[in-house]
């Protein structure tokens, strides 16, 4: 039987994709390679950007911290920032900021700290709330979506940032394909979703470099490296749809290995058969109170606070 | 609240796309209109086509028949010929024939059966066999797959018939788009299934009339109307990884009424999109041995036999 080991190094895990056990350091490599292919593959990074990199202190978020700073050493061409949104949750997230903090300076890196209470009047507890007081079925994921997106943006915009990227792997990519395709929403299907594109004044284009590797892999990455990570779950986290649509892919994966990475390659190579006039957008405004790009009159963030604010 | 019963009949199912419950009769029109819209949606019948209508005797086949000529009946101006394949399943097919027989007198339709025997001098029990003691990793449903094809254009051309009608399913339509995505094959993926198209000489279009009805509206439907059909599972009938699928769609159309109506719909939408240089289909060739329309130099029948026969 053909030896399938890297090297005589002690064994740290098995990869199903290439069929080969690593040492810690050659898996390491191997996951930073991935890293620089997806970077490569879709043009995510430029010499001359500031990357905002949104930093919950979770663990994919620290892998990406730790990884996009390691990459960029030996040039230090590209600048880095770290944003982290407090959105105001008691006792989940009170307790990583702390964490955020110390590791930033660790990696001696430029941190901002955007709050929900700062940036809207209130946390997302009170909007959560206050939802639930007017018997809205808007979800907190839901709520907290527009908010974070909203927050993030900011930080971004506070550092004359060019580029924001998040630590979306390739589980979170291949869900919400099949999330699309599954809600038969063919305007979301066929979005580009990773390569970065200016698509309006005001808009600073995302990156997600994680997007070839798997939830799994970013475990074993932040465990071989010793990664110091926040890992209490989310109180409000909940999707039932996008919860089934995870269990069974990692099902699928975990019984035939490549099966997420053949989703992002097949939906990348039907986007590529779509001509450009089908992948127009829906036509943008700018939002009548706050001026920010939306799709309506009055963008939702807006609304969530207009509607927040009603018979407090 | 609304009255969502369709009149005041005894109440026999309640449709979850079109939340309403239905009366028997209601309820066999509802089903029957589909399979027109279907039919008409994706141009599937011409007046003066002769349908090759392949005819298991199990219930989507059962359904079918039933439907394609009570549609039929005001004009009559479409040919209609029930083609039953005889694999040579002991225990399975073998009680099937003679209800295919007495259906097709009941429904004064012309039957053909073409048998695995007479065609290929084996039965599908001997080719599983000698695949088996040759260590073979293909799969009787694969082996079925390649055979019962064949078969069946067998049987279509003994009539000069002019299409070839299956069963397949809204449920079977789904997989097979998931299945495809899974593993990545975005040449399967842009395939056009549903539209029937001459592709080459020798070829005869294959049309699905109940591309928009579930497994469980057939079901419902042959109970409605008292139909006749066989229900024992093919004693080789396995698919594991259509399975996981199967499993996975049916229990997210359950919590989530028109999933898969949405993937269908989501599908058309986006190969409408794809250019048709980008759908053009593998060069094709004529078998060197039996002349019939294949992808490579010897057909995959003509290969099945040929190692079937090795060292017999």
């Amino acid at each position: 039987m053909k030896n399938s080991s890297c090297c005589t190094k002690p064994p740290f895990m098995h990869d199903s994709r290439t069929k080969k056990t690593y040492c810690k350091q050659h898996f390491t490599e191997l996951i930073e390679n991935r890293v620089k292919k997806a970077i490569k593959r879709y043009n995510m990074i430029e010499k001359s950007d500031h990357i905002a990199l949104g930093y919950s202190g979770g663990k994919d978020s620290t892998v990406l911290l730790h990884i996009l700073t390691k990459l960029n050493k030996p040039f230090s061409k590209v600048k880095i920032t770290a944003v982290t949104v407090d959105e105001g949750i008691k006792g989940y997230r009170d307790e990583s900021i702390p964490l955020t903090k110390k590791v930033t300076q660790d990696y001696n890196v430029n941190h901002v700290i955007v709050s929900f209470k700062e940036l809207y009047g209130s946390t997302l507890d009170d909007f959560v709330l206050s939802n639930k007081e007017k018997n809205s079925s808007t979800s907190a994921c839901a709520i907290c979506g527009i908010l974070r997106r909203r927050a993030i943006n900011y930080g971004a915009k506070s550092v004359n940032a060019t580029k924001i990227a998040t630590a979306h792997n390739l589980d979170d990519e291949a869900q919400t394909i099949l999330m699309n395709m599954l809600r038969g929403d063919s305007r979301k299907f066929i979005r580009l979703l990773r390569t970065p594109v200016k698509k309006y004044e005001k808009f600073i284009p995302r990156i997600r470099p994680f997007v070839m590797i798997t939830e799994p892999e970013i475990v074993l990455y932040a465990k071989a490296n010793n990664l110091s990570y926040h890992s209490y779950p989310c109180p409000y986290a909940y999707s039932a749809m996008r919860n089934d649509i995870r269990e069974f892919l990692s099902e699928m994966e975990e019984k035939r290995p490549s099966t997420l990475i053949n989703i992002v390659n097949l939906h990348d190579s039907i986007i590529g058969m779509i001509p450009d006039q089908n992948k127009k957008e829906v036509k943008t405004h700018y939002c009548e109170k706050c001026g920010e790009i939306t799709n309506s009159k009055i963008c939702p963030v807006c609304k969530l606070i207009e509607n927040h604010n009603k018979n407090d």
